[in-house]
């Protein structure tokens, strides 16, 4: 544990770290203007001088980061340059690693994914083996997209929590076999040859909702259906990590007092309540599914759902009951921190994405203690399936393009 | 509900907007050392060069916010000055308004209570007479305390939420008869020619912690035990405000799946398991408390506490009962953020605090998911038992002072 007397005053800020700042912020506009803005807008938009915009734009122009692309004119006056991100002046690799699947990434500074790739996670788990066969996906997938390496940033490795964000270790994942402190990051690094920033799942998705998902609120909570079920803080456009980079554990919010028992000695917990797992056992116990189905849980949980749909009473009771604690569970936390928008992602979401998005805005509202002042809007991750690995690669482009205030604070 | 494609790109900085900030940030470092700091010290602590600081505390010493305080010396070379916060260079008001008790304080720039009142809130409610009541208690101690209204920063006001925070309203909280979007802040501008600022009571609450409270970490949950249950969240010293500026509502967790009935439809919520009302009730119950017994909840708390200390096997029960449900809130919020430090306040911590102290910390440890990592460190608030008001007033400060990263950013 940190010695919580060793607070220390804040960090003042210099004309350098202003000059990275104001970069990052026109790359940031650029970024959120797909079409294209002209140094007039930028500067309306941002709030800065046209001269420092000015500036600003050479220096980005010159490191390639953004194009000059036609010109518009609006009204009298001469027309206007447009500049827009130049998608192949910075890549990213992204590599989320889950116990069965290792998917792989190659975006581009857009967030498009030039190249992409499924294989399973090796079943002994060893590390070494793991290690292993990412650094072999990512050669092959660098090769495949005839990207220069010099135009790649870094790795980003979304890893199962908890971890260890100060040692960069995986520390013990339920899922993971044998994985205790498992120096994940500086390992790949040294088989890769790349810088390696790494980041819990839960919280590598929320980074590529705000960087590549639908535009939204810069305030929001990121629901995550994995094997377990994580939930990531987004408060004014950061992502919370929290003080050993492990924020986003909820599953042991209570959501059904009439749950099943948990590890923690209490019962209803988001960890035996409501994961796939969890409504793919109650479907067999109910007959609604048969006791040896085929494919994993994720096949199992979209015939639960399609059944659902259909009418079956029983699996949609399932299905809904679901829903009902998830929305318990994003509300909980939506209270504490008073974000209004909740988004869904990850591997699970897809199958049961119908009936929660129908149903959690209503119980959004019913347990609501500032009704009146604000409702709740309620979607799907604009990432997609890949939203881990997606997530991966923009923790990558966060580190080195990301508008965050504590850019400006100057290093201990 | 705002609209969420509404989002917009971050704003730049600039050099004023640097010049402040660093100003902030010197006055930060100051205002920690009470002992006093040179400028040398000062540069090495904030990261600024020499000529920096000597500039900013210029015009700190030209604005009588720091003064010169003697000389020391630190090995050879000349004796260096030492700056010091000057206690009379600016004051600011903080008035908690509670349903049964109003109280109010005048603070000087170090975190000292100059004056101090506590009055019965007009039995009524009425809104008109609680702010006349509240511009009388501020006219008295201003005129008491002798300080100059130009010194005076402004008033804060801690009230009970839900508030619309960009409205300045107090939106309908339960135990305020017939508050319906009251304009407090701009009610009491009004009354008393001040510049208002206003938040939830437990917001105030931890705003008084990071300012004037035991030095700490930099991130932490503050409890609120009033008369209800609150949690505020302040990460890396900013505390979350949320988009309405009702963050900390922990009401609905649940905290025990036997406990009682809550409205919201489920059952064992803080808001009925284990406020100061239910261990008194439960008490009476038991046959702990008499039915009838004297004074308010506080007192019979007090009592219910110190027969659990005597060795009441009964009121140890309720007590010790609650502290494992206030644990589990705590340690809901604290898992979705990641803090390891949890600090109580409020009017009913005091009674309560030798037994929660003891206990808490193995509670924490029992639910925590990242044994290994980090453990919890669990202690009082160091303001004492004003902590609304007085964080009420540190509202002002820190509006007026505060190292905030976002008072880099160019205003919209």
């Amino acid at each position: 544990m940190d010695d919580p007397s060793s607070s220390a005053p804040r960090r003042g800020t210099n004309l350098p770290r202003m000059g990275d700042f104001n970069l990052t912020v026109i790359l940031d506009a650029v970024r959120r203007a797909p079409e294209g803005l002209s140094r007039v807008e930028l500067a309306q938009l941002v709030g800065l001088s046209p001269q420092t915009v000015s500036n600003i734009s050479r220096r980005l122009l010159d490191q390639k980061l953004i194009v000059e692309a036609g010109k518009a004119s609006s009204g009298p006056g001469k027309p206007r340059t447009i500049l827009r991100l130049n998608p192949s002046g910075l890549y990213a690799l992204g590599v989320h690693l889950d116990p069965a699947l290792t998917t792989t990434v190659l975006l581009n500074i857009v967030g498009d994914v030039v190249e992409h790739s499924v294989v399973p996670t090796p079943p002994s788990h060893a590390p070494g083996e793991v290690v292993a066969a990412i650094a072999t996906e990512v050669e092959r997938l660098v090769d495949a997209s005839g990207v220069p390496p010099e135009k790649i940033a870094g790795l980003g490795v979304a890893a199962p929590g908890p971890i260890d964000a100060k040692e960069g270790t995986v520390v013990g994942p339920p899922l993971l076999k044998d994985w205790h402190r498992v120096p994940l990051r500086d390992s790949l690094a040294q088989a890769t040859g790349l810088p390696v920033t790494m980041d819990k799942d839960v919280t590598a998705a929320a980074v590529a909702e705000l960087w590549t998902g639908t535009p939204g609120a810069d305030s929001f909570i990121f629901i995550y259906l994995g094997t377990g079920i994580g939930c990531s803080v987004v408060l004014n456009n950061e992502v919370v990590r929290g003080v050993s980079g492990n924020a986003g554990e909820i599953g042991h919010i209570i959501v059904d007092p009439d749950g099943p028992p948990c590890t923690c000695g209490l019962r209803g917990c988001v960890a035996v309540a409501c994961t796939a797992r969890d409504l793919v056992a109650r479907a067999v116990e109910s007959g609604v599914l048969e006791a040896a189905g085929e494919g994993g849980d994720l096949a199992r949980l979209e015939e639960l759902c399609r059944l659902a749909e259909e009418g079956n009473a029983d699996a949609a009771r399932i299905v809904d009951g679901s829903a009902a604690c998830v929305a318990k569970a994003a509300s909980v936390v939506a209270s504490a921190v008073d974000v209004d928008r909740i988004v869904f992602g990850g591997p699970f979401w897809n199958p049961v994405s119908a009936r929660y998005l129908r149903q959690v805005p209503d119980h959004l509202n019913r347990f609501s203690v500032v009704k009146g002042i604000h409702g709740y809007s309620v979607a799907g991750t604009g990432v997609g399936n890949d939203v881990g690995a997606v997530g991966a690669a923009c923790l990558v482009l966060d580190d080195a393009l990301g508008a965050r205030a504590e850019r400006l604070l100057l290093a201990r």
